[in-house]
This record gives C-alpha cells, sequence and structure tokens, in this order.
C-alpha cells in the first residue's frame, strides 16, 4: 500500500538528500584480511577475536551481508567467506569507492585524531565524493606538544597557541575525556598552577621513547575549555566504545555541571553516539541550547536495530539539535551503513508518524533534511 | 479491519472514560505572547530560548498544530504563525476552554504550589469541568511559615501543624525535593536537633526581602515525614524537569531506602513522570505495594513516542499501581494534550496487545479504567 | 499474509527445538492456595501480598490466565477464581506435569541453592523430560561449610575443596552477590588474611542455632575467584530480584574490572536476567568474549511486553553469546511461560527482521537455534 518513494516520498526525499557526516574517520589505505575486518566489526572488544568468525554473527555482520554486497556484485546475506573472497578480489580501494559512493554525502567532518593507515579527509573526499573537511582531536594535540615543551610551566599558554592555529584550518574540535578519565572528575576550569603542574608530572613520568598519552583529567579538562575559547564547535564521545572505558563513567548526564557553565554559552556541544543513553543526551539537548547529538556508531551496530535508536534520538531533543554521523572508521562497510541504516531508520520511524496521523509529511521531510544536513551546515558554519 | 471505535470498542472506552488527573496545575489567567507560549513548550531549559520558533520543532511543537489546531477551527499541522494567530484571536480564556473541554477530566487535583499567573483548582474546574482538589506542595508551606516563625527551634512542631491543618483541606501532598537537594541525600528521619538546626541555619542566611528557597536536605527529608504521619498520599517529582535539577540524581531507584521505612508501610507513593526511569518506578511499584507512577508530562512532550513511556509504564508495575496525569502548567494546550495523547497511546498500546492475542478486550478495557479512574479514586480517596 | 509456522517457518522451528532452560528452579512438590501462588506471582516483594487479587492484574497474571489456562483445560482468560479452581482440582503435580510438557526443553540446569519445597533436578526431569544436571550456588556452599570449620583461618583452602569437589557433580556455579553485597564492592581478589578474617568475623557474629548468611562481601568475592579457577561457566544474578537487593547496584558495568582481570580469561561468565540493564549487558558481551546474557526472569514478568527485552537482549551482543533460560522457580506456570513467551517473542522479533528484509530467514533460525540451544550446549560443555 506504501507507495514507491515510501510515505509520500520520504525515502525517496532521504535518498537524495546530500548528508553531512559530521563525525567521521578515514577508510583503509591498503587491503585487509579476514582477521582484521572481523576485529573492525568489534567495537567493544579491544583484544583479537579469538574467532574472527564470531564478529559475523552480529547485528552488523548482518547488515553488512544484507546491504554491502549487492553493492560487490552478490545476492544479499552470502555466506561470510563469498563475502570475503569477493573483497579481496576487488581490493580495498575499489570497495571503499562503490560503497562510499552509495552514501550520497556532501561533507565529510573527519576526525583525524586516530588515523593510523586511514585516508585524509581529503582522500575520503577523493573516494566518496564531496568535501572533506578536518576535527582535530585535543588529546593528540596534546601529546603531539608535549615532546617539544622546554618548560611544562608554558603548557597552558603553548596548547592555547596550538589549538587556536588548529581552529584556522579545522571545523570543529573532539576530545576523547571519555577514553581518558571519564566525565565523572572535576568539570571546572582547573587553576593555572594546577595545569602546570599537571604537565610537569606528565613530563617527568613519560618513559625514554615512549608515545605520551595523555589521561591526565586537569589536562584533558583544561584542553575543553581551550577549545571552548574558540567558539568552533566541540565534539564529545559519549556513551558505548571499547572497553578500555567505563561505560557508567560517560552517562552524558555527568557532563551536566559542564553544560551549565558560562564558557559553554553560544559554543555547540556535540555529544557524539550516545548509546545507551540517547534518552539522557535528548534531554541535555532540550535544557541547553548549544547541546547536540547524534547515534553515529549505534546506527551500524545495531543493524536491524537501528530504527529504535533513531526514533529514541528524536524524544525530548528538539529537532534542530540532531545531527547525523557515521562515526565510520575503516573498512568502507561502515560509511555505506552508517548512512544506509540512518536513511532507513528514518523513513521508516518518520513515515510511521505520517501514517499514523501524527506528523505531516511536510514536516518529516523537513525534519528529515534538519538532521541530515542543515542542522550540521549551521552548527559548523558550513556555508 | 479494525472496527470503529478501536480494537472492540477500546478506543471508544477511552474516549468516554472521565479522566482523574492526579497531578496537574493551572491555566494562565492572562493572554501570552508568541514568546511565552515557547517557553512553556520547553521543560528543561530555564533560560529564554534566543529563537522561540525552535519550541515549535519539536515532539510537543508538532503534537501542538496536530491536536490542538482542529479545536481551535484550523487543520491539523498548520504553520505556527497561523496556530499563534488564531490563539490570539481567541484569546488565552477562550482558548482553555475549547481545550480544556476536550479533555473528560472529572477530577483534577492540582499543585498549587507553583501557581504564578496560573488558575486556581475552582478556576480549572470551571473551565474544564469537573471537580477541582487541592495538593499542597510541601517546600512551599515551608517557605510560608519561615518568615513567621519566631524560634526556629520550634521548626519540627510548626512545619507539622502546618501540614495537619493543609490535610484538613487537600487530598495530597508533593514535593519536589528532586529540585531542591536530588535524592541522593540521607532519606532517614533526621533528628530533631538537625532539624532545628537547620531551621535556625537558614532563617539565619535569608537575606532581607529576599523570597526564602527551601533546599536544605534535612529540612525537605523531615517535611517528606511530617506529611508521612498525615497517611495523605504522597506525590514526589522524579525524572525529567528543567535543567535545575541532576537527572542523574532523581532516579527513583535513590528512594529504595526510603520506601523501605515503616514510615511509609500504608500510605501511597505517588511517583510523578518518572522519565526516562519508568521501568525503575515499575520495579519499585512491584516491590512496594504503596508505590504508584504515572508518566504526565513526559506524555505530552513525547508527542507521538507517547505509546513507547505509556508501555514501558505497565510493565512490572501492577496495573492497580499505574495512574493517569497530565502535569499540565500554563496554557491549556498540555491540558489537552496530556489526556488526548493518553487515550491515543492507551488505545494502541493495549489494543495491540488484544489484536495479538495476548490480553483479552476485557481486560483491556477494566485495565484502562484503573489506570484512567479507579486507582486514584482508591488512592485519594475521591468517593 | 504470514504463512502457517509464521515467517518461513520460523516460529515451527522455534517450536520444534528443544531448548536449553541453563538456569532454572525446581517446581513445587506440595498443593500450593491461591495466597502462596499470588505471592509466587510477584518477584520483587518480600512481604506478603496483603491483596493477593492484586497479583492477577500484572503482566504475568494476565499471561498465565492466557498461555497456561488452555494446557488445564480452560478457555483463554478465565477468572482468576477459575484458574485457581481448577488448578486445585488438578494438584500441583499434574499441573506441573501438564505446563513442563509443553515446554521441550531438553535439559534443565537448576540452580540447587535455592530449594525449599521445590523438586530436585532429576525431579524435574521426570516431571519435564530431558535431562536434569546442577548449578551450585556459591553462597549456600558457603553456608553449609561455616557450621563445620574448627578454624577460620582455613576458610580458603576449605572452600575451595569445596567448590572443586562440587565442580566434579556440577555443570556450573552461581553466585547471587547482587543480592549479598551488590556489585559496587571491590571485585578483586582479596588478599588471604583479609579472607580469613573475614570468615573469623562471620563465625564470631552467628548466633546460637541461626542459619548463617553470608554477605561479608571479601568472602563472597574470594568465593568467586574459587569458582573460576574451576573454569566452569559462572552464573551471576543481574539486576531484577526482590527488593531486598537495591536495583542501582545490580547493574552489569559494575561488573566491569571484574570482567577485565586475568582469571576471568576463558572462562564463561553469565549475566542473568539483567532487566532493565539488558543494553549494558549487551555492550559487555561484546566487549568481553567470555561474557553471555540471558533475559531469563524478566521475560515471564514482562508478559505481552516480553518482545522487546528479547529484542533489546539482540543489539550489541554477538549471536554466539546470548541463551535462553526461564528462571522459574515454583509453580510451573513459570517454566511453561519462560519457554513459551520467548519462542512467541523470538518469532515475532526475528520475523520482523526477515519481512522487513534486514535478515534472512536461513540466520533467523541460525540465531535461534545458537540462542535456545547450542550457545548453552558449548558453554556448558553439554555433549
Amino acid at each position: 500500500m506504501t507507495p514507491p518513494g515510501g510515505v509520500h516520498g520520504l525515502a525517496e526525499h532521504l535518498e537524495q538528500l546530500a548528508l553531512v557526516d559530521h563525525h567521521v574517520h578515514g577508510v583503509w589505505t591498503e587491503d585487509a584480511d579476514a582477521a582484521r575486518l572481523a576485529n573492525a566489526f568489534n567495537e567493544a572488544d579491544t583484544a583479537p577475536l579469538a574467532d574472527p568468525s564470531s564478529a559475523w554473527d552480529t547485528q552488523l555482520g548482518f547488515a553488512v551481508r544484507r546491504w554491502c554486497a549487492p553493492l560487490l556484485d552478490l545476492e544479499p546475506h552470502p555466506a561470510p567467506e563469498t563475502y570475503l573472497r569477493r573483497r579481496a578480489e576487488l581490493g580495498e580501494t575499489e570497495v571503499a569507492r562503490r560503497l562510499l559512493d552509495g552514501t550520497n554525502v556532501s561533507d565529510w567532518l573527519v576526525d583525524t585524531g586516530w588515523s593510523r593507515d586511514l585516508s585524509s579527509p581529503a582522500g575520503l573526499a577523493a573516494l566518496g565524493g564531496g568535501t572533506g573537511r578536518e576535527i582535530v582531536r585535543l588529546e593528540t594535540l596534546a601529546e603531539e606538544l608535549l615532546p617539544t615543551l622546554d618548560d611544562p610551566a608554558d603548557w597552558a599558554d603553548a596548547f592555547a597557541a596550538r589549538v587556536e592555529d588548529a581552529a584556522r584550518r579545522c571545523v570543529g574540535f573532539k576530545s576523547v575525556i571519555a577514553y581518558r578519565c571519564g566525565f565523572a572528575v572535576d568539570l571546572a576550569p582547573p587553576a593555572p598552577e594546577a595545569v602546570a603542574e599537571a604537565a610537569r608530572r606528565w613530563q617527568a613520568g613519560l618513559e625514554d621513547g615512549a608515545a605520551p598519552r595523555l589521561d591526565d583529567p586537569t589536562l584533558v579538562v583544561s584542553g575543553l575549555y581551550a577549545a571552548l575559547r574558540t567558539r568552533r564547535p566541540l565534539q564529545l564521545h559519549v556513551g558505548f566504545g571499547d572497553r578500555d572505558l567505563d561505560l557508567a563513567s560517560v552517562d552524558p548526564l555527568l557532563l551536566t555541571d559542564l553544560l551549565r557553565r558560562p564558557e559553554v554559552r553560544g559554543v555547540p556541544v556535540m555529544l557524539l553516539h550516545c548509546y545507551p543513553y540517547e534518552r539522557h543526551a535528548g534531554y541535555l539537548a532540550q535544557a541547553f541550547p548549544e547541546v547536540h547529538l547524534d547515534v553515529g556508531l549505534a546506527t551500524h551496530f545495531l543493524g536491524a536495530r537501528a530504527p529504535g535508536v533513531v526514533a529514541r534520538s528524536l524524544e525530548l531533543a528538539p529537532f534542530r539539535q540532531v545531527l547525523y554521523s557515521s562515526d565510520a572508521a575503516g573498512p568502507a562497510e561502515l560509511h555505506h551503513l552508517g548512512a544506509r541504516l540512518w536513511r532507513n531508520a528514518m523513513a521508516q520511524v518518520l513515515g510511521g508518524w505520517v501514517e499514523a496521523g501524527d506528523w505531516s509529511v511536510d514536516d518529516a521531510r523537513r525534519v528529515a533534511t534538519l538532521v541530515g544536513r542543515d542542522n550540521a551546515r549551521r552548527a559548523y558554519d558550513l556555508d
């Protein structure tokens, strides 16, 4: 009974809408074997999977076989071995080209802070079309700064200078405070002496030749305020990630005190992923006009269950504060599924409200456009 | 295939059921402009909305345009400007009369503790039909008492006397401990000396001419026990509210120790709103026969998503312990939507179980009647 | 439009699949009156229900009348009195025989640590068919050991010997640490002196003639490690239970540090029930290959809402790490509903994904078999 293109053309509207993927990483630049692919299909487990085949028996694995296989000239739902064989025949670059081509993304906002073996923003755009733009990760900036700093007492100024410099080339900043110390720390601006002392401690503790890893809460939090001062949007990893984080300590409600601070006023704060705390994030979006949220990462990991998380992101949050992202990284299957499953979910969820008589179809199309494109264009000032 | 009136007349049964709205506030008594209305459409944000139009791009805004517009002689889903223009033409009182008329509520249990520019219980009933009854807010009672008290050592007795006096005219009490100190405080009965000392501190800290605001946990908690002694139902704000509260500290599970206390035995405890903790509240309702819950406030803020929260309130909670409320305050749109969306949701949720063969239609009608009317009549002794 | 047997025979496949119920208790061995049955229908309330009829106005009560009545020769949805009368006519054993017969369970893994008036594993299998196997409850083992121990300094060795001995006859261990101290305690292996001291304290505090009850965190946690050393699967009660526990302190995320420990590597850890934290449990299953989960207990308490919790258990968790259990105890209605509602839910949830084109029907049948049977057979080494 549903006409082609879904409820009153809503699905078709979603297909034709060029998305802003406001939080994404590059694709692999070299061919990957079965084990590497399987491990990329498991976000949470940081140890190599003992049995890579287990990664295929997941919602993500099923979604790859359903939605990506046809773009590699296979029937939907092939055996994982069949999929792997075909993938190897085509090679990583051709796989990426085909899967990215199906995303219809106009702007890739790429977090370049975790980029080992991943394409650059420009490289991603070259394969997938559209424009690549940079999101700078604060902790990476700090880790690059540390070995070059003569006097840790200069930390605050030196870091602020790096951030200001980065602000000239990037469209936003990102913090992975979630992974470094969680949100259950003092989120007020640290005193200058505390920052200097923390920098001294960090530098002193650095082992010869070891890559520095920032996990001191004082420096991490101090970095958030340095970014806020630039007025660029600030992305925060929230919720589900790998087991290095404590999921209980990355509930966005723990950010409430930070969000109340005057330094946040007027600066877009992007709560990324949010699963399973998307209702908490939605409340914060209603409470603070600066708060935006997306359910990227969750979308492709939930596969057939993605409509639920998309629907939950549209409860308390004002619709001008919800964004699209894939948070894909590595295999282009993730980039493809981010867009595919989001479009499917939006068509199903918004279409359901239209069919039930709760929403008008014009509103549904308008909200799809806001979430998929316009909210990001406005928040990141992309025009 | 579904007959008129929904599954076996369930929807019709719900329309004809006169509801007890066991937690509500008055309607505005003066005309409101666009900015005031928009701010009333955002519960969480305590700052004036920078862009009032954003409040219309929400589930609540869409629900107002869908369900309230026809009662103002407009087509469903008009532009917000059209709606505002028509609203201004009719004036606040005529708008309220039309929207309240559609609620079919027999009893309004009105929290009079937050009443600036709002109609009284009698005024609400005069516009909407039925009977207005009073719920007395404990913190307001305390704030009225403070300036009149000569010796803070008399606090406990003087407050108990006020509560007992109020119990003669009201059908229940309400506490907003959620807003004043949250639930993560010591909920055991405070010692008399601690209460006297807290009253002394509060009185001493009061600035000349300032309206007293009670947020001392000792006095707030002491007030709960004063109310419990009257055996009147005790309403507690739980979950979602404005950003003055810490949503993480108003999880009803934090009330478990209070609910275990002997002072609670036999006194109905009403967990209001509960979103997004309605599953936690349902567990408490199964664990303690005194615990009742509703999902008011959430219903109208979730709009098209209201059926989900209504369904979740019917998981672990025994059906004799679930109630209806709107928690509407101010614009009569909220009063109307509370009833409209609850009826729609109940018809959809219970009707779905009947259609699936899980429930009998007789049970569905009976549960609708329990939740919409009879549980409140029994708990508040309204007959 | 759906063919007989559901989507492509999925429902029929589920009916014919003989289940492993990996966590269950015995059935009552003596006739029960109305009050006893009603109290068994309320998991959370530890006090006798003031009004036993209220237990029937619940999702569980409705599910009993819908699904169990026909097996007692009644129409679906009889009045509770009718059901009780017929139940009394048949007697507990005949009721159990009829209700268990409909479960099609091949293996009952019976927690024998809470067994008052309940059938043994062999007794359960004699009534319900299949094989009964034992799960040994660690806290019960400790409470049996205490009175026999001459010197509490020997606790660790003596308890380890009991556990090793039990490992020869049982297929796994269970801990109810959730009820004894919650998960918000130090979960690292306690030092030997701390264990000895705790045993001394426990023995000294034991009142003459009183049954010992283990709730000392040091001894409870020490017991977990004794069980882990046997490499047998370790079951942990998680989430919803009776009001003796603090639901907030049995969130499985509080187990993260335990799950990170080397002692856990390679030992199946079974998170039981999990409601309302099933999404948290699913994250842990993706993060740690040892973690398995089920939604037993919740299934029958949620009745018509069971499909939701089953669906949520199939989000982040790899499908090889999700299991079936009933967690039934006492009236055989619970054993029956565990299986009935799980099969209904799986047919609906997986069937829905097949109908939507997200999953292949072969995958749906395979995942049903993994969850219902094969994952348990592998984890408990039942072949």
